[in-house]
């Protein structure tokens, strides 16, 4: 029995929230769906691109009804939101979120939604570097992961809906407890986010002051480019994945800066079998990741 | 005038030797080209490939008669290779090389080629992570950079003969202090290696320590395999490479480390505006490099 909405509210209409938005409607899964949100030109391009059908910015009206809301907005503003409406949502409503963080922010929305409404965290492992709806494709989330995360408040139907709903989008959907998430998510992505940020940064600092004379990242090959790549994402959505994330990031830059420090002894001492030995052991996982 | 060879010798018929032969050969650039290796399949394989006329294992037999030498070994074992037949160079002969690292080792080679001869330090900047001859193509250098570095001691005939090669391959030539392409190139490739391998060795201690129940890295999105895809380069090569550039690849690691730290400090602090304010400045420079 395939899942069908009458009313969606999708609170935050940007790459994520809109993408979603096409695929539910292109699909013929929502009767109606409503974009809540404060860009104007931006909800009238999610119109344009038919991700939603009409928008509103006061988001009690949005949600007046909705059987299923989908908050895709920065995880920082989840709490502005969920106090504002989450208590207003109506018997049986489904309310998801596509959150790069989920441990503490899972609890906040179980404490700020409804009793009658139930919710479901998740994340859509789909990023870019670009933001907006008009970056957002009905192919944005095919074939990547999204992992959802029941607690044992979360009611069995309403996860249900959620994972048929991302399978729909063409998702392989995972469950998991959303603390291990964190964890998960802080090594595979918000590590690598980190060290692409300060390696770009470091390297302004070694042209300014070791080759001032010269235009250093004219150099760059595709190495440098691949290995920074994710160092052009928003700094205002990494802000807050590392602060709502903060204990994991923090533990594993420490376990990243112990491996800098040990690489760099071996080549102080000249311990060519020591660094070979070291990037042996980093090669075969690699070569692993590619076969993955 | 194009350049033109009678007798081409490539010492190390790899990737970068045996895709400069294939080159020389195909542009009619070079009457004969004879390969000096040891593996004696790669070396069939280099002949199939038109990479090579012939092949011998015993250099000195090599580069007799040859006016173009190209050294395309390892690093660490220039030395071996020049002692052997540096001093046995005919008069005029061109020799040039093809490392990752050029300011200790251009000094040792400046001191180990016969006096008639003239030694050109060059770097062309087209790795890959495969190897040998067979991942090979006339089109490796097409576009890429060719850094010649010059000393004080490099004779300008014998310069822009070398350069002239490189552009016939296709490449953007350009010259640089030896030392200064070290520094340069420390930063823009070296570091960036470092990084990525010392990247791939945390999350491996990550999984044990953190997540010992599951296959961390089947959670991988393309942020970490983009950050990574250069950890899986070869350990021989770069181990090579790292020790050659010891001091500017130590520097510039103590660099990056206290970025990584400095950026730990601020998360650690809950410092949202210090943390996007770095995210910014690296972001900024990095789309910098997407429009280079």
């Amino acid at each position: 029995m395939a899942v069908h909405f009458k009313h969606v509210a999708i609170v935050g209409v940007g790459l994520i929230g809109g993408s979603l938005g096409m695929i539910l409607k292109r699909r013929g899964m929502a009767d109606h769906v409503v974009g809540i949100g404060r860009r104007v030109e931006n909800l009238k391009t999610a119109v344009e691109l038919g991700a939603i059908d009409r928008y509103v910015a006061d988001a009690k009206e949005g949600i007046a009804g909705a059987d299923f809301v989908v908050l895709a907005t920065p995880v920082d503003t989840y709490e502005r939101h969920l106090k504002e409406w989450g208590g207003l949502l109506a018997e049986g409503t489904i309310v998801t979120d596509v959150g790069s963080v989920k441990g503490p922010l899972v609890a906040q929305a179980e404490g700020l939604v409804s009793e009658r409404a139930c919710f479901v965290g998740g994340h859509p492992i789909a990023g870019k570097e670009k933001t907006g709806v008009a970056a957002g494709s009905v192919d944005l989330f095919k074939g990547a992961r999204c992992i959802l995360t029941p607690t044992a408040r979360t009611d069995a139907r309403a996860l249900a809906t959620v994972r048929e709903v991302w399978e729909a989008a063409g998702s392989v959907v995972l469950s998991m407890d959303p603390f291990l998430h964190d964890r998960v998510l802080g090594a595979v992505s918000h590590l690598p986010h980190a060290a692409a940020f300060a390696l770009i940064n470091a390297l302004t600092e070694v042209k300014e002051r070791q080759t001032p004379e010269l235009d250093l990242l004219a150099y760059a090959g595709g190495g440098l480019r691949d290995t920074t790549r994710i160092a052009a994402s928003s700094p205002e959505m990494w802000r807050d994945i590392f602060l709502w994330n903060r204990d994991n990031v923090v533990a594993q830059l420490d376990i990243y800066v112990r491996h800098l420090q040990e690489l760099k002894r071996l080549i102080q001492a000249g311990d060519g079998p020591g660094i070979e030995k070291e990037l042996t052991r980093a090669k075969d996982v690699r070569e692993r990741l590619n076969k993955a």
